[in-house]
């Protein structure tokens, strides 16, 4: 049972779109990444899942919204709701989903994680 | 689905040990609290506890260690961990813990929380 720093583990790791498991509580991952760039449209058909914002600014687009979020903010993308996170600079993202959570929903392609590193 | 900035939530309430419910997935519910003094030694029977560190300093206490929590630090409290969380000033807290957690788990008294407020 080890607390977990979240500066020391971003100092880890340097690519983006590649969560990484910081730790594990009821069948919930939490989930370290670094976003840049424009991620795919997506959706978890059976999955909320939880954004927040440990550093910088990250945009989450919706088909018919746009939400921008700063640093100390969450947001909860209901299960089922197409969405596409977008970053112009770096952004150090915090997630909470299920561990069965696949990065890219219903999405599969080259940013597709099957397999996550533990950190 | 909107957006929780943790200052503006944790700008609404000001006592403590009462924890407050500012999000839910997945049946987990996030939840904000502020700390301050010593609560009671307790367990949950049934469910893992994450505290996760927005400001100030948290000491856990164990019953073979003490684990001390600084901003932006968190620590999961695996299930049937016996537990007393300490703060010597007040501490901003961000928890995440299954829906059906009560605060105090198998210990009851005047500091359980039956009833949480949604923030």
């Amino acid at each position: 049972m080890d607390k977990v720093n979240l500066a020391e583990k971003f100092s880890l790791f340097s690519e983006y779109w590649s969560p990484k498991i910081a730790g594990e509580l009821n069948g919930q991952h939490v989930k370290l990444a670094k976003f840049k760039g424009e991620f795919v449209w997506h959706k978890h058909d059976h999955e909320d899942e939880m954004f927040f914002i440990v550093d910088g600014t990250l945009k989450i687009e919706f088909r018919d919204k746009t939400v921008t979020l700063h640093k100390n903010e969450f947001l909860i993308v209901p299960k089922g709701v197409e969405h596409r996170p977008v970053a112009e600079n770096e952004v150090l993202v915090m997630l909470f989903e299920p561990a069965t959570t696949l990065n890219t929903g219903d999405t599969e392609n080259e940013l597709t994680k099957h397999q996550l590193d533990r950190i």
